[in-house]
């Protein structure tokens, strides 16, 4: 990170940020170095600074820094406004990113680490369709919580609003594999399993129907038309634009009601204990970072590990 | 409504958004009088108080009076929270109410039509299971959205996380017709298109697989229980301890970022633009809305109206 233009500090963030995601299994990870330009900082890139504060709010502007810089400064933000006032809840923005912010989880988990639900929501550039037919104009525009609950560490639930994420679609092509059935549009507008095919001239759906759909609408409204992110209709291309939008929002249960983290935990309890397949939001996840955790090793695909390597040895490649 | 135990002001504001609900033909609309004692006060209610109150947090007892009541003063209180403040965010709950709160959407367009972004949580009684096999144990759980816009009335949108909701159930079974495919479980925990089944020993599933679940879960975690409504873990029956439980957040917009109406008017509109099939949240729903206004007529089932007629004349049935 530090070789292709990051100074230490926002390095080792983006690299914990990352790492963390790996060892989970989440493919907001490593993979983003097979690419590492698209992770240099942009030319002018200064560091995020705050706009707009009120006692339960702030905008930041992320001065063409990294997404994952902006996210952890509005999540560590909107903890400190719900802190720092005598209600329970707080929201902050960020935009003017030049790279997105990876897993959000990562952020909704810091703030309920401390107490606080977390929730994350985040536009990004345009890969999804709206419905068959329909050009590509939503980000996979994920939503995120972070739950507080007494029975162990916070329930996380992050999805993206599409119906794969770019990450999976950019694998199935570099792996020459078909897509699942029902993730992405061809040209033609109909159903597609060719990953290149979705990637250019087509695009990714969203998940579960017009349901979906609506969901990722509001998370564009949400996160990007909120933030002053870019969106459409407001900018030629959000690719070009570089400017994803965040919005937390940070909520302190003590003040609404009593004993919330063991409510929760007791919910979460009956809720696994409802049925044989029930798997909780987090614990396949949980379940990967132990197993890498115990065997004390993070395996990393080939190809992603030798630009890892070639990048900290000579930088960006020659343009 | 007065003949079955309301106050006339109450008995008005219950109509008001039952009958909204049916002018556009949403399924939470005049169906609820179909079974009139569902509908009556229970054995002691008062009207809703309010306690815990911060600068910007409420929380609304209901006293017993219906989901309808609470979730308007948890609506309008958020506003006036909002509007008595510095910032940008207000959050309210409700919970001990003796009803569902029928359409999510009528409390969004309120708050949005005074510009402010509302977003709605309501938990429900134990209808749905977490995936197959599993016991009902989650409402029908909805959430809605309401979006200020430039270009015309607010965009909401109001979705069960359930793959159907408890009246469209309901409904295939009065008509003996059988359910889509892939919305309800059988006995068995596999799928059916049995209404009586799904309602009777199975449970109503989730929409889009497991996101559509998590989802679920967190609003059953973010509704019911930071509401103090009625939870699995926490009661025998959420049925029986009737306290529906509501969380409404309310934004505005304008501290965070500048001209919010007018790009988000632009997103919609390049939405609706990127494709032939693209319908926006709320279009049919308006649609009907103008053709039922324009005949000057609301149709409403045989069954439903001998129902609406009986209760008014006779009051509820004899036990």
């Amino acid at each position: 990170m530090r070789k292709i233009g990051w100074d230490a500090e926002d390095a080792a963030l983006q690299a914990e940020i990352m790492t963390a995601a790996e060892l989970c299994g989440n493919n907001q990870g490593l993979v983003k170095m097979y690419n590492p330009s698209l992770m240099a900082p942009s030319p002018g890139a200064a560091k995020p600074t705050i706009e707009r504060e009120t006692p339960t709010s702030a905008v930041v502007n992320a001065n063409q820094s990294p997404g994952m810089l902006a996210a952890v400064n509005a999540a560590d933000l909107a903890l400190q406004k719900l802190r720092s006032q005598d209600g329970p809840i707080a929201i902050v923005t960020a935009y003017n990113t030049s790279t997105s912010s990876g897993q959000l989880a990562f952020y909704c988990e810091r703030m309920a680490r401390q107490g606080a639900i977390g929730i994350a929501l985040a536009n990004s550039p345009e890969f999804v369709a709206a419905a068959p037919g329909g050009k590509p104009i939503f980000g996979t525009n994920p939503v995120a919580f972070g739950i507080p609950q007494a029975a162990g560490p916070p329930l996380t639930f992050d999805m993206a609003t599409s119906a794969i994420a770019l990450f999976g679609v950019l694998t199935s092509k570099a792996k020459g594999e078909p897509l699942p059935e029902g993730v992405a549009y061809g040209r033609d507008g109909g159903f597609t399993t060719d990953a290149s095919e979705a990637l250019e001239g087509g695009a990714i759906a969203t998940f579960g129907g017009h349901k979906g759909a609506g969901l990722s609408l509001c998370v564009e409204l949400l996160a990007g038309v909120l933030s002053g992110g870019a969106v459409v209709g407001q900018c030629e291309s959000k690719k070009l634009a570089k400017s994803w939008g965040h919005t937390m929002i940070a909520i302190q249960p003590d003040l609404l009601v009593d004993g919330f983290e063991a409510k929760a935990a007791a919910v979460l309890a009956a809720t696994k204990a409802s049925g044989p397949s029930i798997r909780l939001p987090g614990e396949s996840s949980a379940r990967t970072a132990a197993e890498r955790t115990a065997a004390d090793a993070l395996p990393i695909p080939k190809q992603i590990w030798e630009s890892i390597c070639r990048t900290a040895e000579h930088g960006l490649p020659e343009q």
